[in-house]
């Protein structure tokens, strides 16, 4: 940059649009001027306070009409990158600070090498969503969805799905559900963070949770500003006496129908004494469905949610029976936390996409979720019962813990033994965690849970062509 | 339900499954047979504490197996519906109280019946959606898209989609951007939630926002806890000397493009004064650009963050340019916010349909996004165009006012008339909003907004078959 060039300079050296690289590309010459200046200034080729050339020798060096110029600079003066004095001429702003290409943004969760098998808990087997019969409800519900469908929506979330969900409710998981009583979220993770939002409003200061569990649905409850004190689980599920013992708790988060990640079913007795404790203390029961869907050796026990649905709230997804890229949940309301739950919402759908609420329901209406459901029920089934039967024969001493039910399981191992076998899973390309992960304790609680040495087996996350690997490499580093 | 009916009955009366309306639907017997009973229990047709007959008995009054009854019936005390204890047989649990048809809940934003045209802000032209290459996108990428992308994702969200925006915002909105500064959320709300979020944990008290302006958002940083100190808005965009007189102030929200709802540029001037304000204070300016891409008399201009990438976080979203219904936004943040953000949602996308940012992504890499822009463009530019020449011909004392841009604009009215209007137009069946409702004034800061009588008007909402109407209701309830 010639700083010695001025408005009154006559001529200006020919090379200057040269010098700045001043490629003016594609159809529009101003654009591509405005372009080439801007990124100029950006990378510092053109220093905060020189003076640019008269609009006049800019446009006869780069064969362009002066108008172009004048354009240019007015639209570069606009946004801040140049100023314009009268008497001194167009310059670049002082306070543009060049930035040159910026180094790497730390990855904050980095793409893991991921070993050769997954049998992580959290996904099913993504290899077998159902792309084609998605793609067909898309089809069909982008084309019958009325144009009021596109704005923003009722808080509550589309009718159609609400509706579809309602009938798919009652009948598969003997929830007592009416649309009016369904909220649409964008999956468990967001239903928890409405509910803890609306107990806080509720001025509820704590949610009992189970002492095995998932660490971040707790620190979605904590970071809410809520206590979470556990409850101890044992073979029955989670002792819902400790309730009774415990202070300020307005609520409780439950999987009931199948213990996560220990795999219980929550006994009778506990599922009344739960309820009980409700209407004793008018507190909520949290009823984490995630995977009610999936029982192997009889019908699926009922949702608790059918025992008190004034009481109980059922949470469900389409994560674990679909898949979690489908960004969808839905909650089964009290009628009178609905209104909190809707303000939580900002009284509007400002988060859940209304297009992939109708494509749900018309997979739902169709019959084709029903069909999903009931080929994966199967594929999940065959799998669990090939785990049982190969490791009786391979890994005799090994316990498959919990029921026949949902996509994960677990494997009870010699004490002292789970660090060592993880950490060989892993030196085999086998990605698995083991139940310590898993475990939820607090100081004061008045009880320990048992040492427990164990695997965590998501036996429903590989895709079919790696299951049969990732069995055998599982085998392979039980302790003998 | 006859009480008397004990185990030791051998006889029961045959009507009993009759009466009890016992309907067995469906292909399986004891499915059907639980389903019956637990509906019996749920409607208060069998009564907390009654006795059920012996599965004998009932297996014969039904015509089914004995077992099947067994079943059922240990299903049912399963999910806590019946009981059993040694010597008194199966009955009602006590605890189950009977639900009959739940009343309808409060309907808690009712489906309004709209008026006949809709001039309301918010809502692009929705009958213009790309319903079919939308879908298009949708197959290519859901053909396309790895297994993987049907999982959990990464936080900051596919990268795909990041990809695409980089391309596109850097190429059309002079954004400063690169994937590795993108972070992918559901709009405009859900970013600004998040950005709230991790204003907090860095401890800033308040956000200054513009004196006219969208409440939504103001409600939602002040559910966050913080305070929201309004700046000036006069015809040069938001008065940014404001905010050197305003404690605690660690961020401000602007609509630099096109100030919502007045239709005023931020000004060059104050362009740069937003920038040296957050240099010196180490601020952040938050730039909602929702309609950056819609610019009639002139290209538009470009984003404010690329002035200084470091202290400007951009916010766009395809509430806009596509549809509400598309729930995705995008945040171009500074390198040193990226961990926060990512904190803020939990290390993971938990919220954010992964079908959906694929779709986009392809959406744009395709052209297909480019191309609806502009034909978006030319379509609201003639809108535009109509109602300025159609208000002079037929309400000449009617000021437009604003720079030609975006969906909505404001008419200036006489003085003391707006309200009058408004209920003028909602009896010729148009909805349309008072400038007045968007007004935002705290009291001791320092100066009053002057008293401006307006209509903002959203000419962007009809569909092209309302719009001659929706013009002419408009010019009808103009003051003459």
């Amino acid at each position: 940059m010639r700083d010695s060039r001025t408005n009154s300079a006559p001529d200006p050296p020919p090379t200057f649009g040269a010098d700045l690289h001043l490629e003016l590309r594609g159809p529009g010459l101003r654009a591509g001027l405005t372009d080439a200046l801007r990124e100029a200034v950006r990378t510092g080729r053109l220093v905060p306070g020189c003076r640019l050339p008269a609009s006049r020798s800019l446009a006869a060096d780069l064969g362009v009409s002066r108008n172009t110029v004048v354009e240019s600079y007015a639209e570069l003066i606009a946004e801040g990158w140049l100023t314009a004095r009268q008497g001194s001429g167009t310059r670049v702003a002082t306070r543009v600070e060049p930035h040159r290409a910026a180094p790497d943004a730390p990855r904050t969760r980095p793409d893991e090498h991921l070993p050769g098998y997954g049998l992580l808990t959290g996904v099913p087997d993504l290899a077998n969503f159902p792309r084609t019969q998605w793609l067909t409800a898309a089809r069909r519900a982008l084309t019958a969805g009325p144009h009021s469908a596109l704005g923003y929506g009722d808080a509550r979330g589309r009718m159609e799905l609400r509706t579809a969900l309602a009938d798919y409710l009652t009948r598969a998981r003997g929830v007592y559900a009416g649309p009016e009583r369904i909220v649409i979220c964008s999956g468990f993770h967001h239903g928890l963070a409405l509910m803890a939002q609306a107990l806080r409003v509720r001025r509820v200061g704590a949610v009992a949770v189970e002492a095995y569990g998932f660490d971040l649905h707790r620190d979605l409850l904590t970071n809410a500003g809520l206590h979470t004190p556990p409850l101890y689980v044992d073979e029955h599920g989670a002792r819902i006496d400790d309730l009774a013992r415990l202070r300020g708790v307005g609520a409780v988060l439950l999987t009931p129908a199948h213990q996560f990640p220990t795999g219980v079913a929550l006994s009778p007795e506990r599922r009344a004494a739960a309820v009980d404790w409700a209407r004793a203390t008018g507190g909520l029961i949290l009823e984490d469905d995630y995977d009610g869907e999936f029982r192997y050796d009889r019908q699926p026990v009922g949702a608790l949610q059918g025992l008190d649905p004034q009481r109980v709230v059922y949470f469900g997804s389409a994560s674990k029976s679909l898949a979690p890229g489908v960004r969808l949940g839905w909650m089964v309301l009290p009628e009178e936390l609905i209104p909190e739950i809707v303000t939580a919402k900002g009284h509007g759908d400002y988060m859940t996409s209304a297009l992939e609420q109708l494509t749900l329901a018309e997979f739902i209406a169709s019959g084709a979720y029903d069909r999903h459901v009931r080929s994966m029920r199967l594929r999940y089934r065959r799998r669990r019962e090939q785990l049982v039967a190969v490791l009786r024969q391979r890994a005799p001493g090994i316990r498959v813990a919990g029921i026949a039910a949902g996509l994960q399981t677990v494997l009870d191992l010699p004490r002292g033994t789970e660090s060592s076998v993880v950490q060989a899973a892993a030196r085999q390309g086998l990605a698995i965690r083991g139940l310590t992960q898993f475990r939820y304790e607090v100081a004061d609680c008045g009880w320990q849970l048992p040492e427990r040495d164990a695997l965590v087996v998501n036996y429903a996350a590989p895709s079919d062509s790696a299951w049969a690997g990732a069995l055998d490499a599982l085998c392979r580093v039980m302790p003998s």
